[in-house]
């Protein structure tokens, strides 16, 4: 039998360690065979909603939609609630390909851009005052840099009229968002949620149903599949349009559970430790460093480490962690072969932390 | 312990026998944890289409590619592969989507119509001669018709150059369809072959993609998410656009590669039997009647059972049924109280079929 392998990969990563369990659970008890027009699938999905409201403080009035990816949500934010003219915070690939995607959908989209690895003065933004949309990349995880929430209030404060939307991919839970300044946020759940990837979360208030209805009214072209007046009247009956990942949803509210058990605030502590444990060791490590140089900027859950070695390369160190059980991701596109990415999400524990340190110290 | 349910809804239905049995050797084996663009993934996506190929009979120069679902491709056909003017064979719920997305995209929509329960006389389809792409709903869940792949052909004949493209959810594996006759094919997992929601597979030809390059040739806007170029050349390296639903893809694969075992002719044989041993109850009994009247317009793999004794609605029945561990649909929308759905998946076994049909002979 071989070891067992933890995976401090940023996506997907390692399961949340109850996941595999309800997936279990909800195979023996024929969830992957209910109809989701049934009273049981209804109960499944407020279970789950009602799970994330308490996980991430989502206010009541924000509604809480399913779809296939992260990626997805870029396509049905834009097209459902911009015509025109969108703002972009770009230092990544993922922040970047969200752009695209608005340029793709003819939207005038401008952007404020920095380099990988390096995060933003906010005041440098010149947004127009006809932006529609501000979107932003709270989580870089190409990079492993952060938005500072502080920064996110400010940009609404500022710009109040646009919609602000925030992708939380790799953010969630342990972002502490406050959802009163934004209007909308959406993650997938192979990040830290813990689960198979195969299921999008996409939650938006009322602000952003008006700017669709009014788009509508105009006559703009929305496309019909997950659209959001469509999304809303099922999610009001709790359903969906399409039949849906239902042990995913299932899974995804048990996950969720598990973790307000165990408190979103000790799940931020704990992030926060493992954290500095391991951006300490690069610090004074002579074979890495952060890649991060500004520490507002660090991401607390993807870690990206430069290797400064000239022995050393990504597939060495992979390499070198794998035979202690541990996969770390190598770095994202130009950085793969001189940086490692380490996530930190609630399942990975302070003792893998440990054992990841350990091994760390000894290259 | 409570009694095993079986379900012969017909979708989401009874996972295929061995379907929970390949998601947990996924889940042992970190499926949920690999990377999407790891060299692991990339024989998992080889090896399913490659038994997804030789199960559908899919010819070597057709592309595969994942979706969250069947109803997204109804979307993605379109917004890729049309410009102005479609035609929809509507017979029931889902064809009439298929050709309600058509409409909310703007394009005009052509249709023969006619009610629940009834097929089609090809000959009376009026199709213009500019009509780039014929839409067809090979197998009307809602109402438990189909179309007999010879009028497919008929279809492909008469009017070769539009592009002829085939709804085949609840159809597949069964439909013994000539994809040389036709230019694209989908469907979702969750009815014939019995996986969990949550997947939906597209599968297209060059002439597709040739229609789609024109289109972006001549400035159309293509939503970015899941288009046809971006899918394609994810395909090629045996990857996806957005982290999928791995697990997914690789059940599907192994439940294909039972399936291939088992060979499609065999599961085609019993499919036929299956539907044979209750259409002829239904024929003889004194309190249902098959709801299509024509033999060939008559679905093999959902069956529709008009109810015909008063005293009996689909409630009784279901709850009777469900008294001896089956579960059937009810009819779908204004059919809800007086029909039932009997889903007929290579799942359900034949001693299954003999005793749904021992306690339908007692009603």
């Amino acid at each position: 039998m071989k070891n067992k392998r933890y995976y401090l990969t940023p996506g997907p990563s390692e399961l949340y360690f109850t996941a595999a369990e309800h997936m279990q659970y909800a195979l023996r008890n024929d969830l992957g065979s209910i109809s989701h027009r049934s009273k049981q699938f209804q109960e499944i999905f407020q279970f789950t909603t009602a799970q994330l409201r308490q996980l991430l403080n989502i206010p009541s009035s924000y509604h809480i939609v399913f779809t296939g990816s992260a990626t997805e949500v870029w396509q049905l934010l834009l097209a459902n609630c911009t015509e025109q003219s969108t703002y972009h915070f770009v230092n990544g690939s993922f922040s970047s390909r969200f752009y695209e995607f608005a340029k793709e959908l003819n939207r005038n989209a401008q952007k404020l851009e920095v380099p990988f690895g390096e995060g933003f003065d906010i005041s440098e933004a010149n947004i127009p005052a006809e932006t529609e949309m501000i979107c932003v990349t709270q989580n870089e995880t190409s990079a492993g840099t952060c938005m500072p929430v502080e920064d996110i209030n400010t940009l609404r404060k500022e710009h109040p009229e646009a919609l602000l939307v925030v992708d939380a991919v790799s953010a969630v839970p342990y972002a502490p968002i406050d959802f009163e300044q934004i209007d909308s946020l959406f993650f997938s759940v192979q990040k830290g949620m813990g689960l198979p990837a195969g299921l999008g979360v996409w939650i938006f208030n009322d602000r952003c149903v008006a700017r669709f209805k009014a788009l509508k009214e105009k006559g703009q072209v929305v496309p019909p599949y997950h659209a959001m007046d469509t999304m809303l009247k099922n999610a009001e009956k709790h359903m969906t349009q399409a039949t849906p990942n239902v042990i995913g949803i299932y899974t995804l509210g048990k996950v969720a559970e598990d973790m307000n058990r165990r408190t979103v605030e000790v799940i931020r502590q704990e992030t926060v430790f493992k954290a500095a444990t391991i951006y300490g060791l690069l610090e004074r490590h002579t074979k890495f460093k952060p890649f991060v140089r500004e520490e507002k900027h660090r991401s607390q859950t993807v870690i990206v480490a430069d290797i400064i070695d000239e022995d050393y390369t990504a597939a060495t160190v992979i390499e070198k962690l794998e035979a202690h059980g541990i996969v770390v991701g190598k770095g994202y596109g130009e950085f793969k072969d001189k940086q490692i990415r380490i996530a930190n999400f609630p399942t990975h524990s302070k003792e893998i932390f440990y054992q990841l340190a350990d091994v760390l110290e000894t290259l």
